[in-house]
């Protein structure tokens, strides 16, 4: 009965694959779910009709009044103005300066909100997941990419016309690895799963005696791979020292500059939970700036795994 | 006669060496300025008596009624709990968790916030310098360390728990040059006066023929020299260029956080003026984020010189 009055939001997801939509209640219960392919070859109108396929059949699955919607957050990846609405650059959906703020409400005729998919991900986190008991939180995703949502006071933070929170592209290793960017050594290039599995295959490749061959090429290698042999295999031990090396001088610029209660990793290598997140904390508390006594900073994996990004989408809203 | 209806401040900025003090209209007008020896040596209540004398004597030169302040605000090296008014720890002065605002309250009778030095210092030229037009700024100082202070929205933050905006302690080189703070690879050990000299009497001492020598040896070299010399000695250039590279990639990732409008220079090697900032902004534009085109920032040279402290720990108060 309560469902009568209570408000409803939808978040979109948008990914270079596929849009994962969600229709929730405030607390973040999830009344339905639904997605399709993306699918949108530089054509804005396409990827906005897509959308709007996602968004009815939420409403239909959920069996609400589309009136009780109060509105549609996106999350997209890319550059995105979230004051005007627009995707300024998103190279995976080939768009470039597309309103598509402008665009969904006049196909849908509901209250529509954007933001970066990091920046979605670290507010869902942050309302309804691993962040949802601190106000201060940050959000470092280590996926294919490394994205990071930025939560002071309980509020986004994007950075100044929404082009900042950027962590992955900030350098660690001056004249280090290629980054997608375009710069060198940024934690992205350290920190991804993509650079994770990169550094296994050589690992495999410089020592044909390892016990990774035993179940993987370098072809099959994934994120887990080096963390599945570090107890039983010496080069893949030293490829989970690299990558956490990397990854707390990474966490600790994050605290140093932000210093959140919490940093939530998520993405694929944040599956290793615990066994990930003690060593780090062990690390990152010899290391963060005046020691960890005061104002002390947790790093736990982040708990909602690929529907933070919808969910914080519709917090948009809420 | 309107003096005699406006609110007036008192901002104090404690220097390891000495206490300044500036007396402001909101409009940023310096009424009168004082200044005494820091002289504390772990005490407390010492550092409080001389504050107390540095705000009466702004009171008696500006010869204004004691009413009439509405805050003392003070700007204080090392960790700061401002919410609680505490200095958790300042090697320079040799104070842990001291309750300074509840002892100067007390001794002074008068409201008083608390803020980190580099804090107060970007407060300072947000409000009447070189940030003024900006609502997002960001001020590094390049001094004997580098510190770091971020304006959101007008508004001064300072990390959770104001533990954070230390970007002078984030790492651009994992492994590289020693940091104070015990890290390795930190901007400050780039990117610092110190640092440049360091650079600059190691070019004289590997380049015996260097031009450098004509004025200076490596006991007289300041954050000048190699300047003074890059364009008619090849051993400065190349520390200048040492320099402007490193500063280059911290400036990016700076922006590639917060986005600012304007990123403000202070410190000694700010005097460089466009000589600097020029070359910083071109090799910028290259590297940030996304480019430039989209939320441009701009790299200049603070303006309120050694003031900016001052008159930014008053304006805790406006």
């Amino acid at each position: 009965m309560s469902l009568n009055k209570e408000k409803l939001y939808i978040g979109i997801d948008i990914g270079g694959m596929t849009i994962k939509g969600a229709l929730i209640c405030a607390s973040g219960e999830i009344l339905s779910e639904s997605s399709t392919n993306t699918d949108c070859a530089s054509d804005g109108i396409a990827l906005c009709n897509n959308i709007v396929k996602v968004v009815y059949s939420l409403i239909d699955k959920a069996d609400v009044a589309k009136e009780k919607i109060a509105g549609v957050g996106i999350g997209s990846p890319g550059v995105i103005d979230s004051i005007n609405g627009k995707i300024i650059f998103a190279g995976n959906l080939k768009l470039q300066n597309f309103p598509i703020v402008n665009a969904l409400s006049e196909l849908l005729n509901l209250p529509i909100k954007i933001t970066n998919d990091a920046n979605a991900a670290a507010l869902g986190e942050a309302k309804f997941g691993a962040g949802k008991n601190y106000k201060n939180s940050v959000l470092i995703t280590l996926g294919t990419g490394v994205g990071s949502g930025i939560i002071i006071d309980g509020k986004l933070f994007e950075g100044g016309s929404s082009a900042g929170a950027e962590f992955g592209h900030t350098v660690i290793v001056e004249d280090g690895l290629p980054c997608s960017c375009g710069r060198k050594g940024c934690i992205e290039a350290y920190s991804s799963a993509a650079a994770l599995m990169k550094r296994t295959r050589a690992a495999m490749t410089d020592n044909l005696s390892s016990h990774m061959w035993e179940k993987y090429i370098p072809e099959t290698v994934t994120g887990k791979t080096a963390f599945e042999y570090e107890k039983t295999d010496k080069a893949a031990k030293e490829v989970v020292d690299w990558y956490v090396k990397y990854l707390v001088c990474a966490l600790v610029n994050v605290a140093n500059v932000f210093r959140p209660e919490v940093i939530m990793l998520g993405g694929g290598v944040s599956a290793q939970g615990k066994n990930l997140t003690d060593r780090l904390q062990k690390l990152f508390d010899e290391r963060v700036f005046g020691g960890n006594a005061y104002a002390p900073v947790k790093i736990v994996a982040a708990t909602l795994g690929n529907k933070a990004g919808a969910l914080g989408a519709a917090a948009l809203f809420i």
